[in-house]
């Protein structure tokens, strides 16, 4: 079997896979499907380009389609979810019918259960004890962390696995046996990636300044435009026989595009904007303090999202009442009298009130109207200041955002950081 | 076409809908797909079945088979993604010839590109100008967030629905426009709902305490199980062509339901647990202020996504240095000494600290370790200390959560707005 599958696809330049995943829980949206992603990359990292997803319901009828379309040109199927203890849980006898196989107990997997249940102090019942029970035509993948085999079956030169939808059940059988197994079936290319972070630049105007590049790409680098809040991270990937020959090419074009995008690029790798910041405080031995009026401690949440921001994160004074401002960051009453809570003048008070509360060498501040309600005639909905200063030196910037109040503040947020970022790099960091 | 669309499905028990979300990123794993779990729950609530969902590539031949293949059996196609400025998004043209179309300009969908750059202050480019270009074949939908207009197709029988990828367009679309133009093509029965809010069980023993109740669900009548965060949303769904039936039948079950569930119910209302801690203030003119050093502004941000929140939240001390604690908040040396950061005496001392700072009637505190890195014998990684206070009386709680950082997070800020709530009602809001 296992030369008649490399025979027939190792000639591909692309192994393929399609995930099926069952249960009526994905198609009411009580659940978000967390497990494709992870496959996904899984599957990415070893070569197999991952063709199609499709979610079905706890239906004999759905099911036997997309078994039949997933695997009409694609020698991989892999299926998650169906094969708990309840009676909606059909997966398993429909994959014993569709592979014409007869229900057997696995002795290994009735062990595992029977072990399980003690362990759990638990009385089996005669539903746990169905869990043990396989198609005979398959192999049995064992699960470690809870009571239903995964199964592998093979037809027509085809590859099909069936695990729990269980994320960490799945997770252990991918890692401890499906990758090494489908490692083995099949003789992969090697894949590589490169990614960088632009800000500041719109997904079109960045095509736009590398389309060249972009159009001399050869065949086997793909580049990825992946955008979200005002930033755009480029990906290149690759795949090729020889990784030699895959990291030399993936260098060469990752310095041309580095250098077409110079002006946008904040980051040479997979990293967010809060974990660059991070890289540059810690470097130089500098620390960080925000204080946060419309953003509500969005930006502190991104910053103490990553791990280790203690070392040069201090902490922020979300001065939502104007009370806060003046009480806790000093923010003169007249400033907010005359300039308004919204002003340049404000967040500036409120970058010299943190620095000196907190003892931090950096600080960013913002103060907008994030709506639905709060805009006037001279200053709408989405009406944003921000201010980034060092002990010595201010910048400020206005922003008009025309978003939603939730999306205001993810916006502002990022921009804000963004100010930190260019303040520090033109203080040499 | 309506009455031909009609005809055709109302007699079936159920109206079906398939989505396709289109893009690499989904393949490659790099975008977790949370739209089509929203666009599930949007059509579950209207009463259209989500039949499937299937996610490919930006490949013309993938994106044909799944509008074939989709389109099938079923009158609703769903599409998203793939309409960006960029070479790599296909979806517009590949749609175009597949409905035997010619691009031209859309003038609505031009001045809405315009508009758009003109407010950015951005020179407009080729590429952009060809956001407006739409198949004449179809109903443009105004995208009144983003360049990319939507389309609404209609080929034997079947309505096929091309929306943006990016959630918040798509979102807007979804709500302003498709579901309403859904719901006057086909002839649905009265769809309601009846929504509430449990903490601190976990779902299969809820399911259990409620197992009698749900079995003698009448048909017409749904209930499905939306945990999150140690929070689990109950949700009743009705369908009926007799509205006043349909009302009476939910209303009494909804009351049942109720009883069953008293000791963990949180909202009778599909409301956040921001929410309910703002109205609970706001009907009490009561004051908030929290003092957060491991959810590191988290609580802060889930207290201000809610609009209004500025007439009951005054702001947030996030202590992420033990400095801040002391200087800040007057968290005794001593304190942090003897008992350390993560310790009931040092939330206490930041409940009592932040209410006299900020000047409320309530405060709520937390302090843990996050991990990955950062945890002892004693205190290992999850072990968080939280407490809750009005101006006379503070209650603690002390939780050992066992996941990844953001998780932790995510269920200590959850787990310390609950605890301000069981105070609250305590205290006879």
């Amino acid at each position: 079997m296992m030369a008649q599958i490399s025979d027939r696809f190792n000639d591909a330049r692309k192994i393929n896979a399609s995930i099926i995943t069952i249960g009526d829980e994905l198609l009411i949206g009580q659940v978000i499907d967390t497990n494709s992603a992870w496959i996904a990359q899984e599957l990415n990292k070893t070569g197999i380009w991952l063709r199609r997803r499709v979610s079905v319901g706890d239906t004999k009828e759905e099911i036997i389609r997309a078994l039949d379309e997933e695997s009409r040109d694609t020698p991989i199927i892999l299926i998650t979810g169906g094969l708990g203890p309840t009676a909606d849980d059909i997966t398993k006898p429909v994959l014993c019918e569709y592979f014409g196989a007869s229900m057997v107990i696995n002795e290994e997997a009735l062990a595992n259960v029977k072990d399980i249940f003690a362990k759990l102090n638990r009385p089996l019942i005669e539903r746990n004890l169905k869990q043990a029970e396989v198609p005979d035509k398959c192999t049995v993948i064992p699960n470690k962390r809870g009571t239903a085999p995964g199964m592998w079956f093979e037809k027509e030169g085809k590859i099909f696995v069936s695990m729990p939808g269980v994320p960490h059940e799945m997770k252990g059988m991918m890692t401890d046996y499906v990758i090494p197994h489908l490692q083995q079936y099949f003789t992969f290319p090697f894949i590589d990636h490169r990614t960088l972070l632009t800000f500041g630049i719109g997904e079109s105007f960045l095509a736009e300044a590398i389309k060249d590049w972009e159009a001399q790409l050869p065949g086997h680098l793909k580049l990825a435009y992946l955008p979200n809040y005002g930033m755009v991270r480029l990906r290149i990937t690759g795949s090729d026989s020889n990784n030699n020959k895959l990291q030399e090419d993936l260098n060469s074009q990752f310095e041309k595009l580095k250098t077409l995008v110079a002006e946008w690029l904040v980051a040479s790798e997979d990293i967010t904007l809060s974990q660059v910041i991070g890289k540059m405080l810690q470097q130089g031995k500098q620390t960080l303090s925000t204080a946060e009026s419309c953003t509500g401690g969005y930006i502190a949440h991104l910053i103490t999202s990553v791990a280790g921001s203690s070392a040069w994160y201090k902490g922020s004074v979300v001065s939502y009442a104007n009370e806060a401002k003046e009480n806790i960051l000093g923010v003169q009453k007249n400033t907010l009298w005359l300039a308004g809570a919204v002003s340049e003048d404000t967040v500036k008070e409120m970058v010299r009130g943190v620095i000196a509360k907190m003892d931090t060498d950096y600080a960013v501040a913002t103060s907008g109207i994030m709506g639905p309600d709060g805009g006037t005639m001279q200053k709408p909905v989405g009406t944003v200041w921000i201010a980034a200063g060092s002990r010595n030196n201010i910048i400020t910037a206005q922003f008009h955002f025309r978003y939603n109040r939730a999306r205001n503040i993810e916006m502002t947020a990022y921009f804000a950081l963004n100010l930190l970022r260019k303040l520090m790099v033109k203080d040499g960091f």
